[in-house]
């Protein structure tokens, strides 16, 4: 589903979702989440409540979807030059991003308004996109690549459930860590 | 904290909790989450609904304890007589019961109305305590066991990162794999 959402069209729907989506970001940093409402929403963003509902079903859909649009990377991965580098880089950057204040609330703002799971499913296939950008320059050099599954097993699922579970001492060594052991012990790799 | 749920004074507060707690695990199965307000949980509890409010904040903190409840261990581990056998019998159960419907139902509500993430810490000592008492068990069997944060990472974190966000393909034989990974390729192990 993420590549949908690298589609805009300049069709009415596109335009209302843009309109929508940019009140919700202005008005939670004006007003903050508590004041969020739909009608107050809808007067920012020049439609009618009843456009939302239909669209969103609730404000909590609404809010997840917002959310996983600020998930969502705005660029590949930096190249370095070789595996360990790129994938390193990549994790502490998204520890750093996922464990912030910020990044914490859109995870959750992500999950909370997701009754079919496919917001949360968005969230993690970014991920493994990226990931997948960085097994596939490193193969077109000649390295050897851990399976992705793997891969989001070892490295990312680990940041993920600490951030929302057990946050005590994330930092960018636990993240380095965490790629050096998926490296040079891989075990069988992925599901 | 989970140590704490375990103590059962007969206080009043204590009775007051258990009633709250059964009359909304009993409205649970008989007229669902979408029909639980405050007041009908006060009813069937027998308490004011300031009490509830007073105590709980609101309907999703309440909604958060009693999941926090329904996922506390109601026994040790079994003991097979080996670390492979209890640890890998342990990861099958607890995919088996944190992916099964009810299950997901309690997570999203113990990480939904938890602001302040104790809830979400206890989901994650209740784990790390089980495993605790399978490594002990094998360490007095003179067997080398793993680092336990290491085996969250490797074992607990992959299992609930794919239910919350990549829910395909979780089965005994994803969590054996896991356990297989953890035990014959540990790394550095942990934080």
């Amino acid at each position: 589903m993420s590549r949908k959402q690298l589609v805009r069209p300049g069709g009415r729907s596109a335009r209302v979702q843009a309109s929508v989506h940019s009140a919700v970001r202005e008005l939670l940093a004006e007003v903050g989440r508590d004041a969020l409402t739909v009608p107050v929403i809808a007067q920012r963003a020049d439609v009618t409540p009843s456009t939302i509902y239909r669209r969103w079903g609730d404000l909590a859909e609404l809010l997840s979807d917002v959310a996983v649009e600020r998930l969502r990377p705005d660029s590949e991965p930096e190249d370095h030059g070789d595996l360990r580098s790129d994938l390193t880089d990549w994790a502490e950057q998204f520890l750093d991003e996922m464990a912030s204040g910020s990044g914490r609330a859109y995870i959750r703002d992500a999950l909370l308004g997701d009754p079919d799971g496919s917001n949360a499913g968005r969230c993690s296939a970014y991920a493994a996109e990226q990931i997948d950008i960085i097994f596939a320059r490193a193969t077109g050099r000649g390295e050897n690549t851990p399976d992705l599954e793997g891969a989001m097993d070892r490295v990312v699922a680990p940041m993920m459930y600490r951030i929302l579970f057990r946050p005590a001492g994330l930092d960018a060594a636990y993240a380095r860590r965490l790629v050096t052991d998926l490296l040079d012990a891989p075990g069988t790799g992925g599901r």
